[in-house]
């Protein structure tokens, strides 16, 4: 028989039957009465899942793409950016700013921990001059949340600094309210939570960023966000919209909006819930000493087990693609994401191959035991 | 009844079912087993229709992405380039090459001609600091095809100055040998001839251009080609891989191979041609005053009739969406594109809609003149 496959991975992720469907049909042309109607909707959607007033821009491109535009739309050579960096995405923040020539002050993070809020209101008041504060709001490295809302309340206080969050994993798994918690510049990705394959990056952007954009000079022609959105004013993209992928996003926008926003953030935090507390009944330790993520759960190998033999066994004797350890975390760890298109069901068979994976490998495990502990919080918190 | 639609347009062009249902298969891991062999064949297949031995890399943008990577990775600010500049995508040239601080020089070029490719060695000549010449092989937004056979000659006896083809609307409906024709850096997108959606990009680059890429100095993190060729030895994107937009490529490449690059030129060379014909048959003018492309033909818009009305007719009344003319040719020219998914019927569909739409706007017409036209060249040269 064929292997029936899983995607459990943080990236990309299962697409619903429907959306696929929809970006099956016949292309359509991007500047034409079929498709402007069909961006308008997926901009109202776009706002309404990213609880923002402000536009959300669309590009073509992945995520880091729209990690890129946040740096090159809103700053100059030489100015001081602070960047949280707790991970390998963190890293990626550090290197973009680097590419462009900024002058990059860290507060580096212990891989597995949340960032001490507090650090960040002290490197504010010590540096006057920093421009902006990068962060992710969920490290998809290392499966750990950073508390965004209180650093978002935090950064606010200063007239000249923007609050720049890289979303890609947390957008739909946690409830993150743009406007609200005073994120000037929010990036996702359409290959995580909004049920999408990879291709397109949103950029949230506040008035306080938009005036910044005035002033910044760094070189820019594909990611210019200023351009996308006199564009989006008219419905259209810059340039040639990505047609496929955006009609797919309105159809996953619309099953998002029949879902709920409450409904969705409850879901991912049940899932990820119900994940966490079947890897510990099966006895083995969250990596996230800090706050854990919604969207993926990070778990450490036991003793004498290579993380990386647990994420092969698991996809080629059981269809499961989960995800390894990246970088310094290689073998060290392995990931099983709950995002977008998942459901109990998803935790279900993620728990079950682990455990008959950790059997196999010589792991003493008593069959069961964590799948039973996700099916007793899946009885008491109903996730539909 | 619903208004069925024919797309002739110069980009986004139809997509073949084969490829649209292998892209709505669910999502693979973009680094899984699943997908490595996937890559591996459509980067060979991509060196096959560019007809290079060199790496073709596979960026997630749009073609305009392709261009600035063809900028970014290989000059350094205050550079001087030499842009041949006959439309709006030779203005494209422009724009990014200054947006990166390059000092531009042009050959301007009146939009409906072909360059005269003496002035390129004359200004080679008389700049000996030209690090690069940037050129469209078809010029989509004049229907014009530049002789990139001949100044690739001349470019080649400059051995610090660079060839930069956008051959986005003229791979596959041209015969053009990248290698033979010394073409250093190539830029193609999905969805022209390729038979795709929008959402990818494709650059090669030669070993001269992989030399001066090693000195180039220019803030890059998105678009970085060394990176991406990196990667592409291990069957990999530097970012997320565009995995549905991959597998429909390797489906197109598939279909390319079967009908075989001589065929594959031939007939975007019979469609044009019958399209030509067909169109002077009827008593309109062609736009292009030099060698006209076999992706897109212009026409100008008769005496008294606005070239926008002609366009919009053959969408909105016949469901037919052309192209109507660009910046200042905008109700001048209007275009039928045949290229990629293009069989010698919707030149007939083109063909007739036209007839129908300049017989409702008042201008004289014999109908079905231009069609029997074009059944006259299809009849002396099959198309399959």
């Amino acid at each position: 028989m064929i292997l029936k496959k899983y995607l459990l991975a943080p990236g990309p992720t299962p697409v619903p039957p429907e959306v696929l469907l929809s970006m099956a049909m016949p292309v359509i042309h991007h500047r034409s009465p079929d498709f402007l109607p069909i961006l308008d909707s997926a901009k109202k959607r776009l706002q309404w899942i990213y609880q923002t007033k402000n536009d959300v821009l669309i590009l073509c491109s992945t995520g880091t793409g729209g990690m890129v535009a946040s740096v090159n739309n809103f700053f100059s050579p030489g100015e001081k950016v602070l960047v949280i960096n707790g991970g390998k995405f963190g890293e990626r923040w550090v290197k973009i700013a680097q590419a462009y020539g900024l002058n990059v002050l860290e507060i580096p993070v212990e891989w597995g921990y949340s960032v001490d809020v507090n650090r960040v209101d002290e490197e504010l008041k010590k540096h006057t001059d920093i421009k902006g504060v990068f962060i992710q709001a969920s490290e998809t490295s290392t499966g750990v949340y950073h508390d965004v809302e209180s650093i978002g309340k935090i950064v606010r206080n200063y007239e000249d600094t923007l609050f720049i969050v890289d979303s890609i994993s947390a957008l739909v798994a946690h409830d993150i309210k743009t406007d609200e918690w005073g994120i000037d510049v929010m990036v996702s990705g359409s290959q995580k939570g909004f049920m999408l394959p990879p291709g397109l990056a949103f950029v949230s952007v506040s008035e306080k960023a938009w005036k910044r954009n005035e002033k910044s000079k760094m070189p820019r022609f594909y990611f210019n966000l200023k351009k996308e959105r006199e564009n989006l004013a008219k419905n259209q993209t810059n340039f040639t919209s990505a047609v496929s992928l955006i009609i797919g996003l309105n159809e996953a926008l619309k099953l998002m909006q029949k879902e709920g926003l409450e409904n969705i953030f409850r879901r991912h935090a049940v899932l990820a819930r119900a994940t966490r507390e079947a890897v510990k009944e099966i006895g083995l330790n969250l990596f996230p000493k800090g706050t854990p993520s919604n969207a993926v759960t990070a778990i450490e190998a036991p003793q004498g087990i290579d993380g990386q033999v647990i994420y092969k066994t698991l996809r080629e004797k059981h269809g499961v693609t989960a995800a390894g350890g990246q970088d310094k975390l290689k073998g060290k760890i392995f990931r099983i994401a709950h995002l977008g298109y998942a459901d109990k069901f998803d935790v279900i068979v993620g728990i079950s191959a682990l455990e008959m994976t950790l059997k196999e490998l010589g792991y003493p495990i008593t069959f069961g035991k964590g799948v039973a502990k996700a099916e007793e919080i899946f009885s008491k918190e109903e996730v539909r």
